[in-house]
């Protein structure tokens, strides 16, 4: 026998582990529920008892989703995941994207899609607006693409992107609307089947509060169509939806073993959407917006702009401030996490060192956080400028 | 505001939870020190905390995997993902690639490879035989593959394929070595860099005994080359080893966020290395086969037949067992899980029905589980064969 290299030194220490209060753009704390839930013995992909917890999972998205579709699945990855598995099943060569761009996630899809060498037009806004009716029915017109993908919740810039409408409009252009909510589902209103939304995702671990790795997706009957009906096959078993729809009961035949689902991020997100489910949307909503409002307030009192001016198009659950002319930004998020454990997001993209974000999800969102993130960020903002002088 | 839909009645009442014997070929039970992990609070993607705990879970896998290479992370996803992230980064248009196939992951990564229009020529062995040394380089000289594909523990018939000797081999046709070890890594000797494997994935759930959802793989010094070379983006944005590289912190570059990571499932595959680490991989390669042999041994008392007969090639980590003539396979599979919550697996594929599939894995390979597993399939196919008579 060879001889086996020793073991490494570091895995003998226990784990170091802060609680801290994770007031950023997301990963969410997850309440005490959650995390029991992540703590359950594992069953078998196939088990009659795991297969219920993913139809309960399945039955919850379509709540919160606020949609009726079949196909409604999660798939075994982070928020990316699903964003590629949406790339991956809708488009083939031959399609034309439309891709909104406003911030990191539009880049991102953007990216995704020039990696399968489909054809990708752009529609850009500077981070921190959104796109127009009038602007998206003119690059319809003039770029005819089969799908336009938006960001509902864009975190870099911390907008809502209105979508009522929009897929009215996409599908009277013969072109599926594709949106991304993984910043906003569950705190602010949204309505696949009503909107007209034909491929929407969003992630764990923002609003919903569970640990990242499962990530909700679900598919209109249009979508699911042009899925069906592909010239070519989906680029990977992984996210191939015909059989994750399967292995996820969607379409009534029996289910097949595809892969070994993330157990434990399964029964976390199974409690999680309990959780939403107890409270209802329409409280979730209410709460975001609330906190979200004392958080404006406050911010203004302190002194701090907020980037978006017009609050009607404002992402509650992820607020961007602007770093005053003369402040260190990075000393600001240093001092709030080292001396409370509260962290505060750093900008991204274009607008690192000029922003932070501020995030109020789920089980984060709550008045007392926004009190807690005021007064540590104003002792910040002091202490900080001391220093300086 | 729209009309909102109720929440689903299910998500209301708590979750079915039966403690089950995990005797299948995975996922394993896990030892409570790996769920208590799982539950413990969630950090951001790039915060110290976190990116020192990916550090210690990628020392862990070097260590399994007995390599020093660079380029060893976690896929964030199930063994799947780990199976297409070498496929995507390793393969491009003009490759051909030569697959081993004795069984369904063989033929899985096939259709992987397949669905990426790259050549893909397949090297056949009935599900419970291994491939010799002689064929496989009569295989490298008539297709000249630039990558050969074997799984190493074959759960689908129980084979462990030799290796020694396999990487010279290759290289020397100018041929990159992938090996799939889910279900052996940790359970038998492995030797990544001694053995000349060029990319190397396992999964959690099976010897690992954590949940899956984060998944190891690791490339050599010649498939990093490989992938630094292509001259064709990778395919995913998602499994783009580019990406991942850097943000598991392996090229000397500052990490940048890229996706955000499976926080629970990084906790417990780093305690779960942390188990392996504190026994030694030599003891839990002991342990394994100690617990194997009684297995056998149990069995043929039983008067049950192995489908491997030559010992050498058997996977302790899954002993495939011939469901006997004029037994009924499902009673007996039925029979454990209800009156013991002990759980066997059914065949796969061409061995559907044929035969079951006894795991040992991990926390659950221990001589009480074989005592345990024995006494109630002895018992099983006394009452399924009476009740039939």
């Amino acid at each position: 026998m060879a001889k086996v290299s020793p073991p490494p030194e570091c895995l003998f220490k226990p784990m170091n582990f802060p609680h801290k209060v994770l007031m950023g753009p997301g990963p969410s704390n997850c309440p005490p529920r959650v995390l029991g839930a992540s703590a359950l013995p594992m069953l078998g992909p196939m088990h009659p008892e795991f297969t219920l917890i993913m139809d309960e999972v399945k039955a919850g998205i379509k709540y919160i989703f606020q949609t009726n579709n079949e196909w409604t699945v999660c798939v075994t990855g982070s928020g990316h995941a699903a964003m590629e598995t949406a790339c991956l099943n809708l488009l083939e060569p031959g399609d034309t994207v439309l891709v909104g761009i406003n911030g990191l996630w539009g880049e991102r899809f953007a990216d995704m899609v020039h990696r399968q060498g489909i054809d990708v037009k752009t529609l850009h806004r500077p981070t921190g607006e959104v796109f127009t009716f009038e602007e998206i029915e003119e690059a319809l017109k003039k770029h005819k693409p089969t799908l336009l993908s938006l960001t509902h919740g864009e975190s870099t810039g911390g907008t809502l992107q209105p979508l009522e409408g929009i897929g009215t409009l996409c599908h009277k252009y013969n072109c599926l609307l594709l949106v991304d909510s993984i910043a906003s589902c569950g705190g602010v209103p949204l309505f696949m089947d009503l909107w007209g939304i034909d491929c929407l995702y969003t992630g764990a671990q923002k609003v919903l509060s569970a640990p990242s790795g499962a990530s909700p997706i679900s598919f209109s009957k249009r979508a699911k169509e042009k899925v069906k009906n592909r010239l070519t096959e989906v680029r990977s078993l992984y996210f191939d939806m015909n059989h994750l729809a399967n292995y996820w009961g969607c379409d009534g035949e029996a289910r097949r073993y595809h892969h070994t689902g993330p157990t434990s991020c399964i029964y976390a997100i199974r409690e999680s959407l309990a959780v939403l489910a107890e409270q209802g949307l329409e409280e979730s909503w209410k709460k975001h917006k609330h906190c979200a409002e004392l958080l404006y307030e406050g911010l203004e009192k302190i002194g701090l702009e907020l980037l978006v001016k017009d609050k009607s198009i404002r992402n509650p659950c992820v607020t961007v401030v602007k770093v005053p002319d003369g402040v260190d930004w990075k000393s600001v998020i240093e001092y709030t996490r080292k001396t409370y454990r509260v962290e505060i997001g750093s900008g991204l993209g274009v607008l690192v060192g000029k922003v932070w974000r501020i995030g109020l999800m789920g089980y984060n969102c709550t008045p007392d956080n926004v009190r807690l993130v005021l007064r540590v960020l104003e002792e910040a903002l002091r202490v900080t400028r001391t220093a300086k002088l």
